[in-house]
Parts: structure tokens; C-alpha cells; sequence
């Protein structure tokens, strides 16, 4: 038994396909496996590698996003956390994905990468492994569309109210330490804006705005806000 | 052989899994195959289904689009033509698309249903029929991503020149039949604003503006204007 044979719980669990492989199929998977040490503001990625394979996350936390070519602005598409799995830093396995996502380490994360060399040879043999592929591309295409729907259809200052709401969630704490840069980042905007919003809501003691910091003071009012009537 | 046999070179060459299905599975698809004739304006579905299957596109065009639920707005997504496959049509076989994606049809469109259960029994049992639909999911994904770029990157403007020479390219033609309101409902826009754009290009030279159409009379000034630079 391998190093990893430790982890077959953890493998079982977040990789559906796991009952479905044959031994010889899941000793390949342990035996190529390796893991992964990632520090706050790192890429996600192995090396050089942009398509290294199929990254599981032990624990840790980080944003998948794109970034203009042009002007260098950026939004966050989705964010992954302890227990679930990057499908695009396997996307190469994927024939007709045309579009790079960057995947940034926003807390220190731990993760096991099957390379993809292993996950294509199982995705090829398993229809397990491509179901399950195919599902977690379903779900960040998903994600993907209500950002669209989010970007396209909701005016920022909600979109704001909302992404201050998550981050609190995320964070398990009313006080984020977060700057506006930060925000305007993960929601295709720029600091100028943010920090003008982030003042209206402040008059209207929704926050209080600090250098680095911003307080929830009124999480009710905030949350009405972001509310189709309000 | 049915009345579908004679179409079967159609179906090889647009369904890449044609060639992987034993016979016993082309007779199923061949048999439960339905021909499916929609005017312009009508919604791309089967009865009341919103999920009835795969749709092969024989000739027409049709346009994937997402709508507003607050404010009725809509954007296009992706528009298909003659050979294309519709998979959204086909969207409750993947499990966690959590969207609605609506399918309109722009011109006549003749096109081959193949319906759910037929298609769910097909991809359940062909490693070639569910890589088909994960690729063909990759690419609407792609279209998507190309999409939420564009809304979220590029200023309207440009994105109004851009949508004006596809769809030149796509009628053959630089008069374009088209309402403002019409664009405006491609581009996640309102009629005003499509409008006064108009009217700016019509003031640069590069299009002339009547009731109902647009003619562009400048086709390079146009294409420059869409660029980084211009």
C-alpha cells in the first residue's frame, strides 16, 4: 500500500468514480498521485504546467477567474474549498474548451493532483470517470452563467451588497480583511467604483469603511438591499 | 430500413458517434427519430418539453439566449446553423445544469429530434456518445465564456460594431432587416441605447439607419473600430 493508501476514505468520498475503478485502476491513481502545497497569492498550478490534472483540495481555499488581455481587469468565476475538485486545471483533457481560467490560491491550500496523464488514461477506459467529468464541467458552467446572469442583468451596488454578504459567510466573521482592489477584482470592476459604492453604503450604515477593512454593520439592511424589490 | 435510412450519411457525419453504435443502437436512434419543422419566432422545443432531446439542425437558425427574470432582458449566447447540434435541448441529461437556456428560432429550421430517453440510453451505454455530448457542452461553454468576456470587457460600442458584421456575415449581406430593439435583445442591452449608438455610427459614416434596417456603407471602418486599438 502505497503512502496514500490513507486517504482511500477521503478519495472514495470526493471522487464518485473511486467504487467504480478496478484495483489495478485505483493503485495507478495512488501511485501517481501526488500532493500538493500551496501558499495565499500562488497559482494553482504544477510548475510551468497550466493543464497539470486534476487537482483535490484537502483543505484551502482559492478562486477560479479571467482577466482581460486589454485592460487587465478581472472576475471571479467561482471559488473552491476543502473537499472539492478543480476540473480545469484538467481542462486540456477536454477537447473544445477554448478559454483559459486562472486558478488563485486565496488561502493555504492542500491538495492531491492525479496528473493528467493518469486522469485521461481513466477518463478513456472508465464511463464513470467521464460521467464524472462531464458533471463537474456541468456544474462550473453553471456557476459561470449565474456570474453572466449576475454581471449582465444585476446592477453593481447589488452585486457588491452580495459579494460583501458571501465573503462574510466565507469567512465565518462581519470584519473582512479585504482591500477594494481585491473586490474590484473579483467582480469585473475597478477600485474607483467599489470605493465609491462602499461610501454610499457606509452613509447609509450598511458598513464601516476602514484602510484594509471593511465591517458589516447592518447585515439585515444589506441583505434587503440585494433584493429584487429593494 | 426506415424512412430515416436515406438520412444516415447526414447522421455519420454530424453525429461523430455514428460510426461507434452497433446496429441494433442506429435502428433505435433511426426509428424513435422524429423531423421537427419550426417558423421564425417559435421556440425550439417539443410540445411542452423543455428538455425533448437532441436536436440535429438540418437547415435553419436558430439562437441559444438567457432572459432576465427582474427586467426582462435577454443576450444571446450562441446562434446555430445548418449541421449544428443543439444540446441544451438535451440539458437534463447533464445532471448540475442548474440554467435555463432558451432556444429561439430565427429562420425556418428543419431539424431531427432525437428524443431523451433514446439519447439517455445511447450516452448510458456508449463511451463514444458521452464524450460527444462533453465535447459538445465544452464548445457552448466556450461560446459562453467568449460571451462574458465580451459583456464584461469590452465597451458596447464595440461590441454593437462586432454583432453588426456577424450578422452581415451571417445574412450575406450589408443591408441588415433588424430592429434596435431586436439587437439590443442579442447584445443584453435596451432599444435606447442601440439607438443612439446607431446614430453615432450613422454620424462616423460607417452605417445609414431606416426603419427596420440598417445598411453599412463603410465595412472597414466598421471592422477597425472593433479593434483594441481603434
Amino acid at each position: 500500500m502505497s503512502e496514500y493508501g490513507k486517504y482511500s476514505t477521503f478519495f472514495s468520498e470526493i471522487l464518485l468514480f473511486w467504487k467504480d475503478l478496478s484495483e489495478a485502476q485505483k493503485s495507478m491513481v495512488q501511485s501517481s498521485m501526488v500532493i500538493k502545497q500551496f501558499e495565499a497569492g500562488e497559482s494553482m498550478r504544477s510548475g510551468s504546467e497550466n493543464c497539470s490534472g486534476l487537482f483535490l483540495i484537502e483543505s484551502g481555499q482559492v478562486r477560479a477567474y479571467i482577466i482581460s488581455e486589454e485592460s487587465g481587469r478581472e472576475i471571479t468565476l467561482y471559488r473552491l474549498f476543502d473537499r472539492d475538485v478543480c476540473i480545469f486545471s484538467a481542462s486540456c483533457m477536454m477537447k473544445n474548451i477554448a478559454f483559459d481560467i486562472y486558478v488563485e490560491v486565496e488561502k493555504e491550500t492542500r491538495a492531491f493532483l492525479i496528473p493528467i496523464a493518469v486522469f485521461n488514461k481513466l477518463a478513456g477506459s472508465s464511463m464513470a470517470v467521464m460521467a464524472f467529468a462531464n458533471e463537474l464541467m456541468a456544474s462550473r458552467f453553471s456557476e459561470v452563467m449565474w456570474i453572466l446572469e449576475q454581471a449582465l442583468f444585476m446592477r453593481f451596488d447589488k452585486r457588491l451588497a452580495l459579494f460583501l454578504l458571501e465573503q462574510s459567510n466565507i469567512e465565518g466573521s462581519d470584519t473582512l480583511k479585504i482591500t477594494h482592489e481585491k473586490i474590484a477584482n473579483h467582480l469585473g470592476s475597478v477600485r474607483e467604483v467599489v470605493t465609491r459604492m462602499l461610501k454610499y453604503f457606509q452613509s447609509e450604515g450598511m458598513v464601516e469603511v476602514y484602510r484594509g477593512t471593511i465591517k458589516i454593520t447592518d447585515k439585515r439592511k444589506l441583505y434587503a438591499f440585494t433584493m429584487p424589490s429593494g
